[in-house]
């Protein structure tokens, strides 16, 4: 009835690539550069909402890295389709199960900004470590604390870097260019692109000139004439952020550039974007966006597969992340 | 500039009510029959599809009941929404946090049928656990092991003797009634509704009359002429209810009645029963059902408030649950 | 006074069996099977009742089978053992350890069926867990739903199929066989057998003809005359099932074979067997039983050591479970 | 249906006293001074071993407290049904659930002597954790660090003074009399016994008058001619004891009096003791012991139930444990 | 032996405020508020450098409010005084152990700047969970997100406002006054402060005019001639702070206020400040400082007891803390 | 911009040595038997008392053994680096982490000597294990059971065996040596010393001739005239030791040497040992001392680097820890 069976020997554990449902276009970017198949799971929505998952090989004994980005209207679902997924890996004896999130969804709520608020980016920790996730690879995450909401390790990739070297090979003229802080919470970050290009920075702030006035937009540092990259870490409505860059032109500026890591564009964003007075507005492919890079779209992605590959490369063949070019983010 | 404090004393905790956005109107059903208002909670869904909640008055010290079902195509949202404001209870010192959920959605998913597959019932057990929870009441789980996944107490409730009483209130010739499980699965609680209303017991199954022939619905006990009352814990899309009734009427059934704790009613479910050959379906407000009770509609619906309320009571007073009423489902 | 010591290299671990006190000759099957020696392992039970146990070679490193199954008299004894058992493994390094439980007693106090009563099964699981075990690997389990009691990995294996097979073997005439549940709770298990086999099922319950009349047993489907197999999880003390058996023969049964996995036979159950109207009852020897194949005997065991055996070699060498002939149970 | 709610109040907790089955007269004896009844809680051992447990009345949010020596033949199902008690207790919603615990089974496997060892009295430290227990009331352990094994608080309460007690009332001429520690181990405590009476310490050991020469007992301190008082922790088969005991009146001991904590009396244990040449052997009440304080008997129990009813009562009502006259132990 | 017992009733729990060693000062000054005295607490350091503690007076069902800052040269003999304090508080019964930290050390290592740091302000959160603290205050932590590395609730005052109301007080004239965040990382609660007092915001920073040039401090802003209030959360050794404000003096600043909640000044930095061309230095009194407020010191010390006093007034008697004029702090 | 990158593939992990503060020549020569290099730790202590760690190279994939006393006056210290250190492994992804630790500081207070104080060898024993801590290796612990205070494997080594070979090289006449044990709670060990040396044992006590009267020390067993070896755990301050060494001169004891494992030499410690009528105190370098071997010094120190090297040799290389000479303590 069985199979004759040898004397049991020890086996070599694999690297097994899967994609959620959230980004297949940059999960199949990033097995591409790591020269492995994305493998076989099948991943359901039922009519009743729930979500069931199922790993088609075994995963016994095996590194498994799942690529999902946490974002977008279904942001719970995706959440949820991360931690049953990671439940099915821990109970069929995965050796380890790493979540490659490009946008850690629920980041912003971080802290309590008043009374009797969740903090739901522990929250979220503390889910997908209950769920069995035993390391997480994330990029730009909306604070470097996060990383302390884990017990497990994280590995905070950012994208300043390429946006760095993308505006670089705009050849603009550095004295004439600056760098604009959306608010005074980013300007620790406008600083750094703004050093990594040579260039100076500006802030942009809510502001009362006099007592009871109305608050208006106010800046601080020069802005007249200039280039202005505006530089955040997501767009989400954008309502704010095209706000911010009427008042700038208004003010003098002279081409505005936006670029953020993660393009959520919820709602009307796109349309703003594409109606603003900009002339180009780069995220990354952190989260999915079809109009990007299409004829006439002010909205150009730039792709972080590579980076996300370097690090798994690193992660599983224990190499030290922070050797890669893209390095261990601070911001 | 401190109001002039006086030495502190202790504080005698409240009973606080909260609902969840899945079922307001049962919350208030519940609050009404408590004489409790229902407390004053924010919940938001922003436009990128992140939940946010806040608590409006203190809860410091209090024991909070939040009332929610875990059901519908926003499943995962409601989930979420759950472990959201428990986080923030925790977060605002709440005494405890009873999570009462009247459908635990995943509920199916409750053991791994085939390999590599979750137990997204546990998975759940654990966010709730995760997430601060410290007590749970429920009703009429898929099956109630669940009880078990959890070490925090769960209370768990059954609607099977209001089922009861409403058919009781029927006057059905009992000799010429039979309560008919719709598969093998459910045989035990089909037999104790029987026993409770005195009649026969069948228990539809699919069989293969020969070899190789193809799987038809087959059923062991007599229901030719009888009323059939088919009894499950929950409609999903309802097509395989609705094939086991044409099928009971092929084979000469009487009038059929459905009934189902909890009416999901996904898909096609309410067209495909409203052209059922049955008299009524019979669900509770566990899950809102809009259609419900209107007139031409054959979806009826009885309330487990007064059930509910009395679970929160006597939790609350630390009085015996099983010395209600309904007291405490074994199915 | 040490030996000259060389720069240390990595080490290869080993699979280590180990034998529990309650079921040697299985974990010699299995060891068989395997080409692997059962290791040294001392368990004492002292004057005072308290077990010790001590591994004899170091276990530092590697992966750790005990093989125990918990069941008889002194179940609690058992269970204590493979905790302590564990305890030293953990303690001594080990890479893991799998408790490889061919019963898994306390199986049916898995949910609450009345209140203020302890759901053991999940007990059961926690204790392990809290003992250090790493994973479980089990067999036909009262209810499937005992694995999500676990947050380690469980593997379930069935029986299922090999009494198939030996019934199959029986060569019996399937139009005039039909596979009978002891109640109906066990209906779904029945009648996958009875699919294997090809032949009808029936399903005993106890049913009231009329109000107010005593509890007799009823049956659903039809026995007369046709050979009849009971099939059940475990047979314990015996009494209902003879009561059930002599009803079966009342109503006309043909012959009967009773099966089930686990024949704890406490009490009288060996003799109310053996004097029962019935061909054979057929156990595995998941539970030993000293009369089982003897002359005269009406108990026949057959060995699931071959299936116990496939399930560690796949565990270790992390091949799929379910590409075994056994699969994972699904009841 | 429900009786007409009123708006839901709290509630004052209440003490619950319960009786495990291993010493139902200490437990009695405890509820009298208490002025308490014991509640009802069923126990039963089925045929096949399994325990069963369930609290007859409510005891949610009530203070649980269960008295259960974990000694004898049967320790491991004591400490089980320890176990599935405090389980019960839990999922009831009990507040809080004290084990009075006179004797801790396993408390002599306390380290590691030998590699590959358990380190058993931590285990049952923790599986006590993981089955609901929130505080330990314990008396004489073998090693006062046996309290770290816990997280939750635990009162360690001795009888030291109380054998004491029972010897000044003896009136033995001090100069005469002699504490003496059984072995080296126990010298500490023989010293503070020896400390409270008034008299001299001696201390008995294995020892090798010359190299290879068999191991016989050496004895450091005067004792000839003196009446003895060997206090040890426990008493289990008495071998070694007894055999301590000839040879101390091989060297001249004058009247040998016993006394132990807890009388185990394994084995020929009560045998070996009244053919020994001792005066008496006092034990406590800590287990039950049938013959003590009959006609004839030299095995004298006295009672350990004030101190353990005067500690439950401080420990519900908040008092200090150590204002109580038998105070906390240091030994 | 016993005093006779009565039938035991419940106790009302009871407040008691306990001081550190690190700063009686303020512990003193809030127990006035609170009209408590503070309670006896052993706290010894032995030679060999190990801390002792002991509660004089028993905290059996007390809530235990323990007020340490964990700063100073002996920041980590702090942290370990209060863990100590509350293992031995929890060992001995208390209800609840809140851990009011005026200042939280190790509170800038929130974050991995580099691969292979640690995130020493989570290991800290973990440290005061593991040793059983039930809830934090504290006051201006270098980043709010360090309340999301706990579990338990956090209470997060802020000393802004009690600053805002300082300056107030000089009357300054607003026109020509700026609050200058020391660095971009700051920026966003210097532009509160500004806005609380009707401002201007200038930010300081590191820049480089050309490339290759070296780095210098430049200022985004305008501070010529104003008033400037530098704002920081804390003042370790100063002289990052003191190059800043002799920069802000050269490029023509006017009157210049220093203002920080944590004062550490560790090696030099009263000094340094001294010599500074600053009009005063202003700090709270989370930590000690001797030469505060002393004749001739540019140091001015204002006191948080009264906003702590307050919060643990709400906390133990469950009234909202926001509802406090301190409020909950987001920064 | 990204290296070429390969399919990626497993890595063979590493055993890396890094030494804490506290004993660096301990650490290198336990460096050099095992022929490795000790790595690259930063380890810094900032002006305000903070302490910093980072790995210079990568962990990732490793095991790591981290070597330090946790002993002197900077005890808190030491402990915070080692939990630091063992934070940053864990987060840089390090296989494993084995915290080396000669002298476990705060072994002493290994239980509750009186009510109301910590046990803070056990919260020591929950910091390291919070921390990640995953293994420790030490040595002569004040007591054997702090092993238990431990769910992760702890390694217990003894120097018994060394000072045992010691004083058999001093040739002494053994019928007239005595080993000394300086209390009652030290018996045993002293008895195994004199066990391997093949002498006597004598046990010095503090005792009470007669009633009320002031306690001196008195000692079971003959000293006069023979070589006196004490042997304890640890010297502290040596206060109580040196008036005990002083007290056997005064009852005729003939040369007196002292051996302790950890030298702790608090405050005059090293001035009484070289004043007191002593040959030589022996310690072993589990703890450093500047002036130990030094010409005219009576402190002679003995090395354990060679048991510890040993025992981090059979760790890594999954020996068992029993077989090398050293073994594991029993005491």
């Amino acid at each position: 009835m069985y199979e004759n069976l040898s004397k049991p020997t020890t086996y070599q554990k694999e690297i097994k690539l899967y994609s959620g449902t959230s980004n297949p276009a940059l999960s199949r970017r990033i097995a591409e550069i790591l020269h492995l198949e994305l493998q076989g799971l099948k991943i359901e929505k039922f009519a009743n909402g729930e979500i069931y998952a199922r790993f088609e090989e075994s995963v016994r004994g095996d590194e498994v890295f799942f690529i999902q980005s946490i974002a977008g209207e279904n942001v719970n679902d995706l959440l949820m389709e991360t931690l049953i997924v990671a439940d099915a890996a821990s109970r069929a004896s995965a050796e380890s199960f790493t979540a490659v999130i490009p946008h850690y969804g629920y980041a912003r709520q971080d802290r309590k900004a008043s009374s009797r608020e969740p903090i739901t980016a522990r929250l979220v920790a503390n889910l997908l470590e209950a769920a069995g996730v035993d390391r997480v690879i994330t990029l730009d995450l909306h604070s470097g604390q996060i990383q302390g909401f884990f017990d497990i390790p994280v590995t905070h990739l950012t994208a300043l870097y390429q946006f760095g070297d993308y505006f670089k090979q705009k050849n603009f003229d550095l004295d004439n260019t600056v760098v604009v802080s959306p608010d005074m919470g980013r300007a620790k970050v406008a600083k750094k692109l703004s050093d990594y290009l040579g260039c100076e920075v500006a802030i942009a702030h809510k502001s009362r000139p006099k007592h009871n006035a109305a608050e208006v937009m106010g800046i601080i540092g020069n802005i007249v004439g200039k280039t202005c990259i505006i530089n955040d870490d997501m767009i989400d409505t954008g309502g704010t952020l095209v706000g911010s860059i009427n008042k700038l032109k208004e003010m003098g500026a002279g081409d505005i550039y936006v670029s953020a890591t993660h393009g959520i564009f919820s709602g009307q964003a796109i349309e703003r974007l594409q109606n603003a007075p900009i002339v180009e507005c780069v995220v990354t492919d952190a989260i999915p966006c079809s109009v990007a890079n299409q004829p006439g779209s002010k909205i150009k992605q730039i792709s972080v597969a590579e980076e996300l590959a370097q690090c798994i490369y690193n992660v599983y063949t224990n190499h030290s992340v922070s050797a890669s070019a893209g390095g261990n983010s601070e911001m």
